[in-house]
Formats: structure tokens, C-alpha cells, sequence
């Protein structure tokens, strides 16, 4: 089987499983007890979290919140940050984001969406249009999980606290996090990941957040994460992030190439009279979306699936809203024809260029004989 | 090491672990996906929680959230619930929903605490005298985590709904799931439950509710959970929470029984002269709580960890709070002079007759040798 929905989840390394199994096996103790074996456990947690950090910030003004995903880390975000005045997001924000947004305007809050650019990436003049002097919170995802498109959102949040220096910034970077070359600069006050997305396992997410940045916990109960997110601390999921992280930026610019070839060959070798390419060309090489005009994603995605291949259409999570059309795709202006079969094809750096290959093949064959048969 | 700290946290079972490996391993592929593997890994939630369920509930009239922990629920519990009103709680919860409560009434809701009984159980007479027709949520701690005194919640619940039909009831079953025989029944609408406090992993919990009550999602995002918990699931988590659920809901009662034998030679083996009694007769078998009067539990506990033997001084999580005497000890109207030196002493099926014996002797030995010292 080919795994090409590496953006939905990723395969856990066996070997960062491994390592974090102790804190499952011998070292299962609560990290809040007082004696030595609880106490160990919190330096653990401690070295995983100086370890994390770093990967993408500085420690001087950075910190981070362990959280149970990215998701959670999303929503923490939206409803601290957003209290006041008004929020401005995206069209083109997962639903952790996005949803979040919706229920602050159910509870009357002033909520903003900027318009997208045809390829997913946000539109800056909408986004910086509709910030003003009372807005309180901005949230720009970092790479757009249904199309890869990545948005610069280093210059995005200078330009907005050029605007308004008091907004927050956040950025949804679960897509980026692990992949795309990037740290966090002053101007971006939180920022949200996920482990499973790059071989972590399910159940651990982070918020960075900027040092001197007062947020409220959004679950409370006995003060753990320094008061920001009680719950005993899954140590084990930690710690695998923390492995799996780690591994990732070791040789971060080496696995972008990677991915960066992996992803053009497939698109070199999809063919071009039956698929019309929804990522930008500078899109994150993790990402390649892909439309097919008049046949529907989910079938292609079935008979793929019966060929040996798994691929994704748009974000997982929109199965459990049955809507048939992505939001973030239509907010792209592409046309319900494309919009219905749409294909999301995400990479790893397990995938190798036989894979990739083979997938364009079991495509452009079903693809083919479907628009023969229609035809 | 002898292990009398399991109301912290249990060792995970390993049967479980092992069977539960092959959703990291293996299975890894995320629900919420069209494809096949997907799939099958939707249905093994499905199966996930039709078990759990099935241990404390009937699928008619119950259903389940699954959460990231214990805390989680409790909080999905009291912010989704105690939205109109007033609430009622007791000074005797777990700051998972004391906190959150008080949180409630810092945002300018009327929060109403119940008085405790001397062993940390719940005054009715209190609780129901704060009860009134503008009640829109009720909150009662099964087994009290610092004492171990079990509240009868199907009798309050049902004396509570008598005063006001229409308040919610939810319960923080974190100490009882697992562990006291108990179903729930028509009057509680909302109880919440912890993995790893029986054999499961950290990181998993639940919240049952009742079919028919209609509550908010408090993470919000992708629609998992049939919308009430967003985020893709912890898949492995939550299936080795259903083996070790299954595991201990298989014998329950026989379980019970060998705590209660273990809970009373405990008590049986402890010096008299040396320790009070804090924890009720009728406590829950798995937790014994004395008291030492004139010495600092922290200080017991540290030498007892230096002579191979692992004890609880209150909540874990109150280590975070860094307050010198637990609030919830104070409510039982305990004097600060024991106050200061409680010792939580929590068993588990993986304790032995020859453990606790020990561990008793090693006790008495270090609170007969500082007494002896200080006088």
C-alpha cells in the first residue's frame, strides 16, 4: 500500500517509539508527584520541552504549552487571545481555527474573514483591510493544509502589528511545523503544532507562545504547564514528540529538498489533460493538491484505494462535517466542477520516487478510464 | 520500590499496551479518513466505545465523549454546563472542577460550594440548601481523591433533581471508574473518567453524558465525536483505555474485595499511636488517608522514598499549587497540625499483602523515629 495522506496523519517512527516507551514500561510516573521517580519524570518533561523549543525559537522569548493537539492548541489560542474589540482570520483556516472563529461570533463577537488567493494562500490586502485599532487577535494559518500553499507569515505579522501593535498574532502551523525552513520571530505571539503530523503519535499538540504573553488556560484544574493546561501530562506522547521533532530538524533543509523532489516528480508525472494543479508552484512540497473536473474526489479516492494507493481528498476532518464541497477550496474561487474532485496528495519522507511514480500511473489510469467511460 | 501512590497514576497494564501497539504500529491512519484503513480504525473506536460505555451504562439512555484526560471532561462538564443561573459544587473536588468552577464564578456567575463531612464527603444537607430553582448545573465528586470517601451520587443526584429537575448533575468519577461497583442511572447526566488511574495511559478520558441532553463541544475544530470533541482521536490511547476498562470491569467486585483486604491491613498494620485515621470506615478500598500530627507529610514522604517505599501527600496535582495544606483537608476541618502531615496511601491490583505490610513497618519507623527525635 502507498501512503500519500501523510497531511492526515503520519506512520509513527518506530524508533522514537522505542526510545519513549520507558515512560510507558518503567517510568509511568505522575511528573507532579514529590518523590524522586515523579520528579525525574518532570525533568523529563522539562528537557522535552528545551528541546522542542529550540527547534523553532529561542528560549530567552519563547515558551511552550504542551497541549492534547493541534486542535486544542487552536482553540486555546482563539479564545484567549480573542476577547476584546474584534478577530481577524482566514477563509482558508482548518477547522480548529476556523470552527473556533465561528462559535466567538456566535457569542457576538466581531469575527473577520480576509479572502484567499486562487491558490489558498490568504489575500494580505483583504487580511490587512479588515485590521483596525480594536482589533484584539489575528490568526493566519501557516501552510494551508488543503492546498500547501504556505503564507509568509513573518511579514504577514509585521505588517499587522504595523496596523495594530497590540493585536495578537497566532498562526495555525501544523502543516508547516517539521517541514518548512522557519522561526519564530517577535512579531508572532503563538503559534500552534502537532506531533502525529510528523511521526509523533496522536494526542499531543503544543502552543508556542512569546515569553511575556499573559494567556488565560483554557482547561483548568491542578496548574499543570505552569497553570496554562492542567490534566496530567501524557509524558510518553511527549517525549516521542520530543524524539520525533528532533529528528526532523536535524536535517530539516535536507528532507525539504526530499519532499521538494518527491513532490514535482509526482506532478511532473500526473497527466496534465486530466489534472489541473490546485497548489501554487512554491507550495509546500509536502503538499500537492490536485482537481479533476467532473468526477468526484471520493470515488477516485475509493478506486484508488482498491489499487493499492491511499490519498486524501482536501482535510480528513471535513468527512465528519459531510459537506460536499471544501469551504477553503470554494473560498479559492475554483468552481464546484474542479471543487468536487479534488485530491489531496501529501508526502513523507518515507515515500519514496518509486511510490510517487507508481501513484501518478494508478491515477492517470483511473482518471482515463472514467472520463472514457463518461464520454 | 513498593508503589502506594496509584491514585496519582497506575502503571500501564502491559497486556494492554501490547494489544493495544498495533494502532502506532500499524493501524496508525487517521478515522476521520474515506479509505479503508480509515475506516477500520472509525470502527475500532466505535468498538472502543461501545465497551466503555458498556461498563458503567446502557447505550439506550448513555453515550460518551472521549477526551484528552480527566480534567478535560470535568471542564468540558462545568463550562458547558453551568451556563445559566447558578452552580453548585463542593469543597471537596478535584481542582480539575474546583478550579474550573471558580473560574466560572471569576467570570461573574454565581458558584455555590457545599460544606464536607469531616472525611471529606459531602455535606447533603449543605449541598441541597444551595439548591434552588436558578441551579443550572450540579457538580459532586464521586470518590473524594484525598480522602477516599465515596458520596453517594445516585442518592444526591436523585435528591437534587427532586429539588430541581432541571439543573444538571455531572460527577467527576476519576477515583471511582473502575473501581467502586456502581451504574449510572437516570439522574446523572454528565460523569467523567480517567484512563490512567486504571492501568490505561496517561493522555484518555472520558465524559459520559446522557443521550438526550444536548451540551456544547468545548474544543472545537474538525467534527470528531460526533462534533462534542474535535481533534483527531488518540486511537492508540483510547484503545488500550478499553482494554484496561474491560480488563478491571471483568472482575470488579473480586477486585474490590482483595483492595478492601489490602485497605484494611494497611490500616490494621499502622501504629496507632502514630497516625490518625482521616479517610471514613466505609472509604473506597483503594485509598487510605492518615494523618500524622506534628510532622510535614512532604518530609515522611521524601525518607519513606529513600527506604524503597513510594507515597502520595494529598493530590499530586496540588504539588503545583505550591500551597503548604490542601484545601480540600482543610474542609474536612482538620487543624493545620494535621493538616501538614497527611499521607495518601493508594493501592492498586499490583500491590501485594507483603507490600503493604512493608510498607506500614517502614512508616511507623520513620514517624516513630522523628517523633522520638523531637521530643
Amino acid at each position: 500500500m502507498i501512503y500519500l495522506d501523510n497531511a492526515a496523519t503520519t506512520k509513527p517512527d518506530e524508533e522514537c517509539l522505542k526510545r519513549a516507551e520507558k515512560y510507558l514500561y518503567s517510568a509511568y510516573y505522575n511528573p507532579s508527584a514529590l518523590y524522586a521517580e515523579g520528579y525525574n519524570v518532570k525533568l523529563a518533561l522539562r528537557e522535552a520541552k528545551k528541546n522542542i523549543l529550540s527547534t523553532v525559537a529561542d528560549d530567552i522569548n519563547f515558551d511552550l504549552v504542551f497541549t492534547s493537539c493541534g486542535t486544542e492548541a487552536d482553540n486555546q489560542a482563539i479564545f484567549c487571545g480573542g476577547k476584546r474589540g474584534n478577530a481577524v482570520t482566514t477563509q482558508g483556516e482548518h477547522s480548529a481555527v476556523f470552527n473556533a472563529a465561528m462559535e466567538l461570533k456566535q457569542r457576538g463577537m466581531d469575527v473577520r474573514f480576509a479572502a484567499l488567493n486562487g491558490d489558498g494562500s490568504v489575500n494580505i490586502d483583504s487580511l490587512l483591510s479588515l485590521v483596525d485599532d480594536k482589533t484584539s487577535l489575528v490568526s493566519v494559518i501557516h501552510v494551508n493544509n488543503e492546498t500547501g500553499a504556505v503564507n509568509d507569515i513573518t511579514a504577514i505579522a509585521a505588517k499587522v502589528k504595523e496596523k495594530n501593535p497590540h493585536a495578537l498574532f497566532h498562526s495555525d502551523g501544523v502543516q508547516a511545523y517539521g517541514k518548512i525552513p522557519f522561526r519564530l520571530t517577535k512579531n508572532i505571539d503563538l503559534y500552534s503544532v502537532s506531533a502525529h503530523k510528523i511521526g509523533g503519535i496522536k494526542g499531543v499538540g503544543a502552543l508556542f507562545k512569546r515569553k511575556n504573553l499573559v494567556i488565560k488556560p483554557y482547561i483548568y484544574g491542578g496548574g499543570q504547564e505552569s497553570g496554562l493546561r492542567s490534566g496530567t501530562e501524557n509524558v510518553f506522547g511527549i517525549k516521542d514528540f520530543e524524539f520525533a521533532a528532533t529528528e526532523k530538524y536535524a536535517e530539516l533543509s535536507k528532507n525539504y529538498q526530499t519532499a521538494r523532489e518527491l513532490n514535482d516528480l509526482l506532478w511532473q508525472k500526473l497527466d496534465k489533460s486530466l489534472f489541473v494543479r490546485i497548489s501554487p508552484t512554491n507550495n509546500s512540497p509536502y503538499i500537492l493538491t490536485v482537481g479533476v473536473d467532473g468526477l468526484r474526489g471520493e470515488t477516485i479516492l475509493h478506486e484508488a484505494n482498491d489499487n493499492g494507493l491511499i490519498i486524501g481528498s482536501g482535510s480528513a476532518c471535513s468527512s465528519n462535517e459531510k459537506k460536499r464541497y471544501s469551504r477553503v477550496i470554494l473560498a479559492c474561487g475554483i468552481g464546484e466542477n474542479i471543487a468536487d474532485g479534488v485530491l489531496r496528495l501529501s508526502l513523507s519522507l518515507c515515500n519514496t520516487r518509486e511510490e510517487v511514480q507508481t501513484a501518478a500511473q494508478i491515477l492517470n489510469k483511473i482518471v482515463k478510464n472514467r472520463k472514457e467511460i463518461m464520454s
